[in-house]
């Protein structure tokens, strides 16, 4: 299905003058909301392909109806989304669930819709049917030269589909670890998984990027090889400038200040890009901002401030994707609301005074670096966040949109209720 | 296959000599080594079916070859490992992945292998084919009193087939939870689960016990419904006398003191049984004591005082259990190195002076009391492990006989590389 | 020093137009806030006596000018927050850091201040100079029935106190655990609590409450004897109905669910009361809704959701009161911070849509239900707070009117810059 | 007090033959037997003086009597420990709570007692009387150059009474962070940190080492400005060669794989160093061994390994020391156990069969390598230990000594029952 653009301006008309009501009063106490607003209408969150169908556990699955089956239906979500809310700009394809057998077809089809392609991810985590060595017990860390060598060439074959769909980066999530003591060597696998990457450095483009994802545990239980930002940073520094550390908020343990981390990242210039999700326990990927907003904001306070430093832009600098897992949700919406938690998050970022903070950290005002920072977050920033969907001629309300235009039921009806994404 | 006495009658000779040597050595040292040695030797820890396939993770699942693919063949599975350790004596089945289409057939098969029947599992967490109401949203809590009551059914006919088995207890685990603030009413989830558990409870056999087992997160990420043995206990409590708390190591946040736990529903009466594994950061179902063996032995230290205290029999009044998820390793290794460990820990508690102990406590003496924890989880019992598995006519060396013997190319050979079993 | 009231007036005025710009704003799309308004008014949080002064962690203390040095000077401090905010109208005791020699005087002091004596606090988890037994291994599960005893007399001398005051609680707060393996019998250390609180709660006064708190670690490293909710509830269920269970915000070990032990609590009728602060690692005692802001309102939802369930007024019912420690701020300042997010957190749970809550549980609409609470945490309810604290004669701004009167400057130069306050 | 040679002998003597019975029957097992024994005896685990007195916490300190109170009977407490297990053979200083007005002298006096001096401690995290600029917001990571200046200057002073007394490392831990988000400009914070800690490097002899110690929190609350081993090492690699990290067991997250971390630290050629102890739930500071014996055996496990790959030798390649705090033992007695858990730690690390390990490894045959870590773990190598100590002159069994002469209460009759030991 389409959404139309008169769609998209009759529920705006409907809902314009409350919507200016608020944003009106907003504006009367903040000096640059302009600016915000235009920050706002030009950052876009990467959806990938995964999260459009309904992700399980290991105990199961509850996939819901009207699913896309298909790289084309999954482009087709995504530019829904994007419909309705202008900040979905890109999708994230992994290979090999969303091999691209028309790589011209699929860009013409995205472009219609008004899609790049942002980062394109590797799988080394499982065994795919035919595939001659096992990753069972790693991939660019194993033991043996032969299994390095098809997870080296595989990575080499998506930086190829990502070059024909117009990607500029490859995202290296590795599983490799190990689940008891003993089973590893550290170092080795370290310096296996180094040189793997050298090989895979050596095929990317001149102006792509390479993300190294790190990850606390799951699904190796005792050890991951990539574990932390620390290890990531240690390879990425170690590979060369295209290199950079790739921050998934589920992939730490317990309590770690990830804001400091970013902050750092940023600090070294190898800050490569985010994958939004939320969690309580552990790599939950429950949709961004539904646990710990204040986090979120915490996050992009050092994002703006230490890409303002850097001189890096905010829209294009960094990569920025949503990597979340909808359960029990249903994904669009669920997508839907995390790229809004993302904006409001921004947005107040944005507000946050950082001349007054600058003078507090100097004075070492503790009270007033925490009021500064908590006047921004308990602002109400929705109607910023919505002024700027309406200049980009997306809806003021994205989910009742979506719900108004039953948009899922004509899904189902189109693809079926049995219909199940590929993805985990 | 089937392993022959004379399998292992050979096996023990070849290694009697070296094994007597320690076992001599050992009991030079232990004034109750008699005692300790037939303790061990009535002790079994029951196999859970699931527990016989390689267990996967939401990445994906690397099986094994010759994986039980039928209930016939995980019985002759346990029925190996218990030839091989005379300490597996029992199998807990999963309804609906061990239907017995024919109950007195499969008793037979299992008595054939010395095996019993331990608690019954019933499943609401997942859907099964032609299921009228979903679980994607609870089971017992939900808000739906049609599917409680579908789940209600279940757990009765759980228990039915377990009348027939000759199964003595029924292991509710609930995956019920919510993942987003605001899903559930935390009140109202608790009392369905309580109503329904009550109905389930009305259909227990005068001589079975109920175990309510609890976990702190997963598959749900943002509350659990029956999260802690607090919320366990208050269950049990308002159940009655047959319902239990059951243990799993791996179900707690992190850092929880787990063996006081144990104590205090010792000390109420209220403690059902265990699930034995280990962990490093959730519920990673690893090997029992391949992580915390000191963990482990502290918490058999509060076992055999609180049972000792309580009039407790060792072997026969609490339910004792694996349950873990052998993504790497062969499962009935796996199992083997399982059921080692933990009679390790139970024989090191057995070692612990009570007498010393209970005087350094009273008097306060740290560092004594310390120093005799740690010189009975110091001291090498492998010997006396060993010692009453050649007693009970098992082999000296579990693993090392499992390899000689080839089980698992046999295995393999008799059921086809590609059979998987049921499980998660 | 006194504020007095024509400097809030003055201060108000100052404030006023610019505050009902905001308040008209917010009250045209709330149905309820006069409602709203007017719990708010009648809230109160009790300030505890150490939280007066600088606190400190083991590494040191780093104190501030103007501390107040005696119960005097304590409660003309509390008297200076409630003239502020007028949401601080009680002071909880902590015998033996506040013994009032002359009760009456005390007494109408305090009223002098308009402040009331909410919960007084035992202390058996230091030694104080000429104490007869040492708490170095426990009070109330003391091995030895003379260090019991010892802690129990205590007990009830610190309910006298509380008495003459006026107070009608006695919190309980045991430091009383292990710090090695070994040290305790866990059994014997709950029964021994048992007994001693039994003797305590002979001597509570009918119309009294016993508030059991409970925490994970600190000052014990290995087990606290009252560690969790269960073993508070367990505690509080075999004392009696006077006997409750007090949460503290920082005593959970990682990512527990507050908030579903809260409700459970309510629903069992043995939720006490609450001591708010913050924290990131463990029981950091930072400034309430510093680090968890969501956390905060998510509590205060099943807070408002449970008592009005249960027919509880929220004013009176339970027990509120801050125990933070402010290392690095103005403890003064740090509290008035405190108290706002309280009232936030209490004002934005007011907002949240019940009816329609209810009716997305009941129909596990999982995105309406976390869009509810997200829609009253995402609302700006600072000049709601704001106008309650208008209407009962507090100041707009309390933090800015403490800065401009030069508060601390003045108890400074009245007390000297070398004061420092009885506490930790 | 001083122990007499003839003493330690006599004690031997006493237990020298159930000792031999114990180390004749374990070297017929092991083929290393002697190479171990030699490389146990050479090992030496320095003691720093700030744990000789009783620890603290933030709630109190228990202290007990006889604590040493002044350099020269630390010196003494030192000299007793080595004396009774000639393992200790090093004594770390604190400045300024071990200022040595006499650096001839307090050399003599160490020398006497066999003693040398591992690494100086500086203290920029306390004010000490006097003292121009605070250190409540930070040292070197400060905002205001002249605390940097005074905090800089600090440890060249401490270098220059390192250099008097013949150490060859300063220890660098600083407590500089943040307790409130917005308070720090993490990237301006770190920068300080680098240009504070390159100051001083520019005073480090030639043939020193600086150790940059981590910590996750604990005394700030919201960021620590080095947190974690990522951001020690990146300091270390920017300061230079001279520049280490050093690993404190007890400051890390819940759940962090620290043995991967030595690993990797190793393999970079920065592990400067440990700090040895315990804990359950934060920088609880327990006796070595306490509580995760089988993390403390994994840790050498990859010590051994990664020190033998680089060629460094054991004894003195690294900085080995214990820092624990013993609120409840006596600190002697505990020092004692923690020596004898490192050492057990290490000799069960030696007994590891490396090249069936590396052959289990490359093997992917997770099972065997479990069992051979397990089988070095649970061998009972005490005897193996006490024999180390046997050839050094040192005590069979130091604890047991320590009591049988009675020496904490000539101490005490010598020093009083209220000296109280400067530390925390």
């Amino acid at each position: 299905m389409l959404i139309e653009t008169n769609q998209i301006e009759q529920h705006n008309q409907e809902n314009l003058s409350a919507h200016q009501r608020k944003f009106k009063f907003i504006t009367e106490d903040i000096s640059n909301t302009e600016d915000i607003v235009e920050k706002l209408k030009v950052f876009q969150i990467a959806i990938p392909s995964w999260a459009l169908g309904t992700g399980g556990t290991r105990f199961g699955r509850f996939s819901g109806p009207g699913e896309p089956g298909t790289l084309e239906q999954k482009i087709e979500d995504v530019g829904l989304l994007h419909k309705l809310n202008q900040s979905s700009g890109a999708i994230s394809l992994h290979i090999p669930w969303d091999i691209p057998s028309d790589a011209e077809k699929i860009k013409a089809l995205a472009a219609a819709h008004g899609l790049g392609f942002d980062a394109v991810n590797s799988n080394t985590f499982q065994d795919q049917k035919g595939q001659e060595h096992s990753y069972k017990f790693g991939s660019l860390h194993h033991v043996d030269p032969k299994v390095r060598k098809q997870a080296v060439d595989h990575n080499i074959e998506v930086i190829k589909h990502g070059v024909a769909l117009g990607s500029k980066s490859l995202t290296v999530w590795l599983a490799d670890g190990s689940s008891f003591p003993g089973q590893l060597n550290f170092r080795e696998a370290f310096q296996n998984t180094l040189e793997s990457l050298k090989e895979i450095y050596k095929h990317l483009p001149a102006d792509w990027k390479m993300f190294v994802e790190y990850k606390g545990f799951e699904p190796n239980f005792y050890s991951t090889t990539i574990a932390d930002w620390g290890q990531s940073l240690l390879l990425a520094n170690k590979l060369g400038e295209k290199a950079y550390t790739l921050v998934d908020l589920g992939h730490h343990q317990p309590n770690v200040n990830i804001e400091q981390i970013v902050a750092l990242l940023l600090m070294e210039g190898k800050l490569g890009g985010f994958h939004f999700n939320d969690s309580k326990y552990a790599d939950d990927d429950l949709t961004a901002g539904a646990i710990k907003p204040y986090q979120l904001f915490l996050i992009f306070n050092e994002l703006v401030d230490g890409m303002d430093a850097k001189g890096i832009d905010h829209a294009t600098g960094l990569g920025w994707m949503i990597d979340a897992s909808h359960n029990l949700k249903d994904p669009l919406v669920d997508l839907l609301q995390s790229v809004e938690a993302i904006k409001i998050a921004y947005a107040q970022a944005l507000l946050v005074d950082r001349k007054a903070l600058k003078e507090a950290q100097q004075a070492n005002d503790v009270v007033k670096a925490q009021e500064i920072l908590q006047d921004a977050f308990r602002t109400d920033v929705r109607s910023i966040v919505a002024e700027s969907r309406l200049r980009a001629g997306a809806a003021l309300d994205p989910v009742q949109l979506f719900r108004d235009l039953k948009v899922r039921e004509k899904l189902t009806e189109e693809r079926g209720a049995v219909s199940i994404a590929t993805g985990l």
